[in-house]
């Protein structure tokens, strides 16, 4: 029999993996855990740099669904609030008083517009997106329904291919019926360059996102020329916030992913053509898994699986190790290539994610760890809420 | 102003995505719907052709990790029990009144192993595999400890690649061991060959199964001249069940997928080189999405992303269309090509997941519709229980 278990759940709950104080070799597998130490070095570091840049930040929540992420965000990191994708994300922000959270998103079904609207009385910011000036008439009408205010950005589709406009007049011709409208206010603009944030290339990143800047620059300054001043001017990723950062024309940045990292993200280059995650951004978040089978010899079987992550950008890279490469992911095992069998049953891992977003939303908790210890545990508070 | 919203998430609960008795045009998008007549036909149509064959039915509740489903599917379609993956799954089913819940799988942390011995207190069956003698007294241990027993299969790796012996000589050494010890009662063989369930052709997967089934033979008669009867010999999937079903050697299925179907599986073609979702099993479950923005004239964004569904076996198809496809799938937002501009805002569309088991480990509730009303909730109780 191998040592005593450590975590009993019958005592503690069946549904959480690890209890503070308890070592971390005793977390139950599979499970997000947060090197503590590194996010808050990541969080302080961004949060720095948006000082001395002179930008807001405006995290994004929906890449952790987390109110204690976020909060350690704005209290380390001075983040001004969050940025989330969905009303039911907005909702469990600011019920756990993250209060300035904007829906970076077109709000459309009526149900959801009626959320959006009612954001204030729950003591939040109803803020959210336009891309399309049939939408404007029913934000509105919620608004007043509701005697509150929505704050609508445009968005510009700026290279992404999503949601978003792509010419200045349609965008003047929206903030115009935006400023119009009973019960709104027109807020700015929202353009996010989703497409070439992983472009290893820092200098085809930067072709990508002069067009942006280009095209928002060009936005803005017709607003003006009609009267609307912009409050936010936002966008920008982990890949790309330098550019966005400096550019005199954006004002608010939207990072997510610099605070844990992820594989795909840790591929890309830096001007200097240095990976990022090799002294830009500390990896902080991982799959913590185990070592459940090992019956052929050059085969170490984990448990994490498809069920612990989305390898829609990549499969997770084993932390640390250069011996042992995950190589194969089906639904609750991952397959390790161990050629030289140096791993055992029940030895854990720690996996770097491909893609950090919907890696988390897999996941109820992170466990979050320092020197060895569990000393937190975070919900995934926002976990789900697609809707 | 569209019609007024049917939904107040400030009346019934933020989260949840339908209640009963609304039209289905009404459900809160991205959510899982199930067409229960649909549903209802696979599940009865495959207890009929298990029952016709001679063998019972373990339907794989690790596909759909709902006590809801499996009832059904023991009440409508004979099954036996489920088989899971994780003893949380199995934990989960217990309680929710499954009692003959298998955990398919290794179990091997103490914690776990601790966890399973249990399920007998919560009035389930404690029962695992093993491909590992050294697996065999962490087993017995725990029984002893709490006065329980484990029933033990030995997994035999036919072809998956995953865990499981490639032995005859394996097999009987780890059956005997469970023989041999205290609490513990060796009850068959676990043999699933799932690295062939999704070859296009009838003529390569059954190749692949004969082998396995000829590994398997092997095993059962050797283990017979030992005086070692296989209570269980379980294995075979939606896309090959009629191999293991009519072989004279496994005598328990664990078909999960053919109760809900997805894209990936409705590719393979039957023995008459038919698709499998035309004739063999129907699409039952859907992921609802609706038109949140159609700012280009040849493309809609739909609000299922990546975190409504998992795309490691392809990107869903939009059912019953030809005029529209999903082109492109991103965090939150799905690209849906429209050539013809046919769709427009708030259109709702149902998607075929392109792989069921991680997509629906995404959500929390399937919403059961039938005749375009909004029937049952079920929730997706082992949903997140990877450990």
């Amino acid at each position: 029999m191998n040592a005593p278990a450590k975590f009993d759940a019958y005592e503690v709950g069946y549904d959480i993996p690890a209890i503070p104080g308890m070592d971390e070799k005793d977390i139950q597998t599979p499970c997000l855990i947060v090197d503590l130490d590194a996010f808050e070095r990541n969080v302080r570091k961004m949060g720095d740099w948006c000082k001395a840049h002179g930008v807001r930040h405006r995290v994004h929540g929906k890449m952790h669904k987390s109110v204690d992420v976020a909060k350690a965000q704005i209290e380390l990191g001075g983040a001004v609030g969050v940025c989330c994708q969905k009303v039911s994300e907005a909702e469990a922000f600011v019920r756990g008083g993250v209060t300035d959270a904007m829906v970076s998103n077109q709000v459309r079904d009526p149900a959801k517009i009626d959320r959006l609207a009612r954001l204030p009385k729950l003591g939040g910011r109803a803020i959210c997106c336009a891309d399309d000036v049939a939408n404007i008439a029913d934000l509105s009408a919620a608004a007043v329904k509701h005697g509150t205010q929505i704050e609508v950005l445009v968005e510009i589709d700026c290279g992404a291919g999503r949601c978003g406009v792509t010419t200045t007049p349609a965008v003047v011709e929206i903030a115009k019926a935006i400023d119009a409208a009973p019960g709104l206010k027109f807020a700015g603009i929202q353009a996010y360059q989703g497409a070439m944030q992983h472009l290893d290339s820092y200098d085809e990143r930067k072709a990508k996102v002069d067009i942006a800047i280009a095209m928002v620059k060009d936005a803005v300054d017709a607003l003006k020329a009609e009267g609307l001043e912009c409050d936010i001017v936002g966008g920008g990723g982990t890949g790309s916030y330098y550019f966005e950062g400096d550019s005199g024309v954006y004002n608010e940045l939207q990072c997510g992913s610099y605070a844990f990292m992820d594989a795909d993200y840790g591929r890309i280059l830096d001007k200097d053509g240095k990976r990022i995650d090799e002294g830009e951004w500390e990896n902080a978040l991982f799959i913590l898994t185990s070592v459940m089978s090992h019956a052929k010899a050059d085969k170490a079987i984990c448990d994490a699986g498809l069920k612990a992550q989305s390898v829609d950008s990549g499969l997770p890279v084993i932390f640390g190790r250069t011996d042992v490469k995950y190589v194969k992911c089906s639904d609750e095992h991952g397959v390790i290539a161990d050629p030289e069998g140096v791993l055992k049953v029940n030895d854990k891992l720690r996996l770097v994610p491909g893609h950090c977003d919907p890696t988390c939303n897999v996941h109820d908790w992170y466990v979050g760890v320092r020197g060895g210890k569990v000393e937190t545990l975070w919900p995934v508070t926002a976990r789900g809420k697609a809707y």
